[in-house]
């Protein structure tokens, strides 16, 4: 609700249009709907410019297909993150069009086209086993509508695989880094871009890996300054930053 | 070193303007410049288009001021952080123009003109306490070239006090959050904004604020899906992965 | 045993009533009951003037249900937390008054009238998956005879969602909040109200959500001072703590 | 700002005492001033009936004492915990009538009368050198307005000392329980009594107390379900807690 | 190997029995017997006077199996703990005296007669979810010889409980308790006896109970300084340094 | 208070000889003595036939002194452990007698004389480092009236430096092994012996050694299973549980 | 690309052979192929003279058996680590000649003859359930050319069966030591020899074993200067770093 | 004490020259010398073949110069490492020969002349802070007889200032890698060599740096296999462990 909404409303009431009781209630009333088990907040939205977005963990699949079909009946973009086979098939049946992106554990429903969004995002993995989050990051940022050119398997062991890439890195505007062990690869590409680089730690690795933890501390601790990090496997999270970054780049061509 | 400059190198070598063995020596020697106790690397500049930055803690005043007068003999801005009153007076003695910010614990030297740098960066506090990690930030992204609107003291224990203050909050193309103790203000900024958020743990608390910790994993698990976390007082970090954003910004208006 | 209790029995000591042997066994008999595998503790209920409860647990479910109808054959309401169909069919088969609140995993028995118990206690969740502690906390506190309200998923990242419910907020006598990620949502609600809010960190989220800890460490670090905390997903300690607030309440006002 | 208030400004429009761009400007000037390092919340102590805090920590003794000093100018009472020497002078200079508890570190200035505060609240220590703590919460307790009764040096290692004191355990309509090492003292209590417990860890120990951290767990993982928690050495918390808690009693009893 | 032995062994030496190679030889093999996948130690029963034991996890039931085989027939009492219902099997099937003790997964085989140990042992638990690790350790007491008096579910939430037991707490000449989740129990205990008191932590509770670590770490710093603490759900180990310390008290006798 | 304590007292009721108020006041006053600051408990003597010990950090000298000379009053032996320089001069202003053991950081006074203690105590350190642990624990022992065997810096890199010291080893009833880093030295005496290994963890070491924690963790999951673990550098913990053990092998000679 | 083969790419420059695009192409196209999911680098076995190694956890048995014959293909020996049964099947319907080694869960091809490795290496374990960490090893390093000596189940509580060995540990160029629980095997060995010894802690184990963190601690914090650790349960690693080591000596014989 | 020497003593028996009694007590004699507060290992030299090694930390000044004389009275080379400007003056009082490094801190006194060993050993370090870790390593190494070759302040940020010293990689036998902050470098180290790294993590960096714990972490978990791991600032550790393996390769040559 923008200063202009709330002049128009009290000019309304100046003009006797509402009484101070109706005015009362709209200034109460904010744009979210209450279902009997999520509150759903369609006014993100408009707010972000960025789809609505549901993340499946902890929620039934009745919960997510539910709480899906709303959203879409809004005529945005909907997302449902760590979604199984099983949450996919419920989507469906409410939602024909969703669509199912298994690696990334992402069900999808592009509602309006895709706008061009600020540049391309490179999504680097540094491992094989890292490519799950990669995807994640990779099919959430394209169906947040932007440009992604992958390079995976690419960890720090071997640089010259890295080197080989340069000219992807060169013409990224943002790149994600998702590695798990030590975590070493953002440290290096943040030594090779002048773009911010997202780092997403993986839980892969054994013993003192900790589940992530160990590559989420090296992350935050990079030797390279334009390196930022988000929590462990959460590709989603990193490729919602990097949209919102190219967002803004979108946003002030247009100015 | 881009391809031009190897293409370049290599007709050269065919052009018989120099030898293979006068080739292979200087496809080995980057622009970086050997001191005795530090490498500086003078080509970071032209990669990332960002000024150079000397971390002082760990170093002796007499390596900082070193570096110091090396770097700004390349012409560039430089900045020094985590810098006590002993190291900048001796970086004084040697380059009298260097300023020094007290609560930001930065000297800096300024050698071009300040560019304008793709949009207004917000920089909020949650408490006074945090305010030292905040003028870090606040400073810092001055000093990298970028528009800094600061809001300090707003911690989510008084939202109105927040909340009065949504126009910054709104035409800012990047949000640096810091706060120690629980660090939730990023969580409810980020659910404010559609920018970008980057947050800062400060180590202001005690008993199990473990220095920082708290407020880092707070960050890390931000229900806001916008929020990206940086370690803990890092102030400098967060203004440089947020003018590395701004930049973009900017080359994207550019073209 | 209080005071009167104890001159009373001395006094039939010196009244020759009973023998120095007996007075001495009855001191160190307290009322509670030996069962092969568990100790009831039956004065308890004299004590708090709270219901019985088991905390199922590591207990089998007939260890449960032999314990639970001892103690409704003393004639107070009892409870099983952490309860599964298994326990509820097993004390159904000795209890048949039990019921059984699926989400909040409780086996209720009431045994006396509903006392009303010294105002409203809002029960607050953040997020849908947190609701199983909400409803922990929600339906213990009603069988412990308490008048809840709840209000759930109005997370910090849609402020709005929470300032709509401020009627409630404003009327409770305690509030309880569970959250779970980076719980900062008892933190802007004890802002908000007067009363004291009881924190229960939900174990939602992943990676360095590690199981609660972290909204855990957050409610402990909170900028609200009047917000204290339980074990993570304890909502029937928030409950019962609640409602010991509640019966001061009660007990005040017969004063 | 209550519906009362918001529908007589709208009334105000509607009667064209002021325009709505006064209104909207009314609607964003909630009361709370704007210093140049904090942003003092007057409208706390309407909320909370319970006077206003500085904390002290990390703060430089001129801005604890002008922050004192505007908040008595607002006729409230005021303290500032963890205040050493050097911050009561400041303080003293600027508002004489300040006085300094020396081991709770706290500044005070009572702006009115004493309420009596709803019933005695117990303050308890399990040895000698958890006293600071223990001091901490008494002597704020009571500049909140509560009855305080302190019971020192009653560790679980004799219990014949803590039942010795069963009488004040028992008129007490809170108990705040102190302890630092095991921290076993708040089970031993809340077996005790019904009223409800507030346990503070304190940081007294050495090797794996971990700085209080094993007594905090401890105190988390009680087996009293009437036990809650604060933060390691918190006593200001638990008594500010403590004194929410009394206040409903008080309220509840006027009603 | 003692003193007398070498001497003995010299002397043969001396006298031409064996040759220094045998010597040698036998110098380096003291009496361990060599399976395939674990050196069997003899010697230990010798040395420490008390039966075998054998730490079943970790190992295959048929490994256990052989290995406790060989152990009898040394003729000496064997232990394996941590055994489960398919290694009791396989060892009943070599070895049919020995026995299943099935709350404390323990197998046994009582090779010679019962041997007084000392005076009595009191193994306390604190709930009834601590019972397992309190019957490993008292099962485990009685096959090594201990007299053992058990008192269990005697938490320090309900005092008057433990206090009803007085009598076993004094005659017992060791004590071991075993408790969950804050772990007070040893600490009170502790002030009650004069005996020393080695604490079991069990891995009983949730959330911030870590499995154990909490009430190890509440047990580690204990008030009482006749605690002394194993590992957690560590019975046996308790069982067995009480049996250590009882025996000593039994070599004390006959001096 | 034992039981015939407690039948003389109800017996004086019956013979009128005192009222039942009168004894009801003596069932509360159990023998202990109220400081301002601290509750000497005087009846821990009668109760564990070990002298009172006061635990200085924490604690002001003039809070230690004054304690120190209470206990002296009643006739028993004194120890004040962790006492500095300062500690001893106000003590011994106060008691004369005093005597301050350097090293061990422990202030005593011998009350009566010393009793044979059941047999002798070895005292094993790994490193020289490891000394001031070993040296509170052998002083506090003698203190306590055990005969101490001391054998140090016999870590376990060089085996032949502890295999030459088996007589002492030998004919110990109880050792304490002080050692820091890896912790190894208890497991490896923990197989040399058959009697209790009490193992002190010290916070000798650096990096990960965590200030004790890595020795501790290591003295906990021993492989030899009659040792038995204390907190970081608790040596006087060690050594009254020794002693504790001590006395019970002394009455068990008395039977 | 050593600096010969570079100095003949830029020969070829020179005379005109390629072209200045041709060299530039090929300075960027070092030796790795490109499938679909993984890089696979061959010029390790180049660089290295050890052979591939396929790490299988957290990759399908379909991506391993693809890897596993690409890798064959190069004529060198290959390794897949952490393979169960599935993996082997599958490999094997690729490669025929691939062995399964089950304890070492280990799939290996031999692609050239066995090179005697620099000498011998010895692998000790302290426990039956150590073994899989030290087959892991010892198979490992015999895949990678090796000569290995086991030496298992000798754990520091019965030090008569490591001395027993001691012909093995002088014999031996490189140690490896397996051990869980306190991780004290590798300090002794390292104290009798004068070698090189990694150290492998297990997750073998409980409570506060923590997953063998506490053995990596002890051996991080060895008091013998000659040990030297990897991660938990990486056997594999020790093989390889012990392999790595052996190769140096084998190719200073050459020199 | 190695089988010949057993076999003379036994045949010195044999042959009458001593007795039994005289042999058993010199078994138990070894070389080990007793001073007050150290047991000094000389046979430790004779073992490994390299110097004696003092940690000073935990040491008084007249601990470590007393047992520092007493080393170079066996004409061997001494290291006291950790030593301070005092260390040093009070050993040069003793032994005038004895030199100080003080960056590495490091007092040295080489007995004999330097022998060759190995081959080259190079030790690199991430930042001009990780100097004093590298150079305690480096000088360390040359006390022990290494060729050393130092590449200080190539981290990962700048990968060409690494890459320009391949060849000092390429010709080392072992290389120690020091780097604090994630600990990247020795991963990319790894890469670049066939040669063994010791990853030396140093305590370097802030916040969640923890002191060094993150480097470690990321050093254990490194995907580059030849990779292990010394305690944090470890540099004498990692010397160690270089110059053993060089003095296996120095041996194999000798074969």
């Amino acid at each position: 609700m923008n200063r202009q909404t709330l002049l128009d409303l009290l000019e309304r009431v100046r003009s006797l249009n509402i009484s101070p009781e109706q005015a009362a209630e709209k200034l109460r009333n904010l744009p979210f709907e209450d279902a009997e088990f999520a509150k759903i907040d369609h006014h993100r939205t408009l707010r972000t410019g960025l789809p609505e977005v549901i993340y499946s963990a902890g929620k039934t699949p009745a919960q997510v297909s539910e709480i899906f079909l709303r959203m879409t009946q809004m005529g945005t973009s909907v997302l449902a993150t760590r979604a199984n086979e099983v949450v996919f098939a419920q989507v469906k049946a409410l939602v024909p069009e969703a669509h199912y992106y298994e690696q990334a554990k992402i069900v999808a429903y592009r509602g309006g086209e895709r706008t061009s969004n600020g540049g391309p995002l490179a999504v680097l993995s540094a491992g094989t086993s890292d490519q799950p989050a990669a995807e994640e990051a990779a099919v959430a940022a394209e169906c947040l509508g932007a440009e992604v050119e992958r390079v995976f398997d690419v960890g720090v062991a071997g640089l010259h695989r890295l080197l080989a890439h340069r000219d992807v890195l060169d013409r990224a505007r943002v790149v994600i880094v998702c590695a798990g062990m030590e975590g070493a690869l953002p440290s290096v590409v943040g030594g090779l871009v002048g773009a911010p680089v997202i780092a997403v730690p993986t839980s892969v690795g054994y013993g003192t890996s900790f589940g992530g933890l160990t590559a989420l501390l090296g992350m935050l601790n990079s030797c390279s300054p334009n390196v930022t990090t988000v929590n462990i496997d959460n590709g989603f999270g990193a490729a919602y930053v990097a949209c919102s970054m190219l967002r803004q780049i979108q946003l002030g061509k247009s100015k």
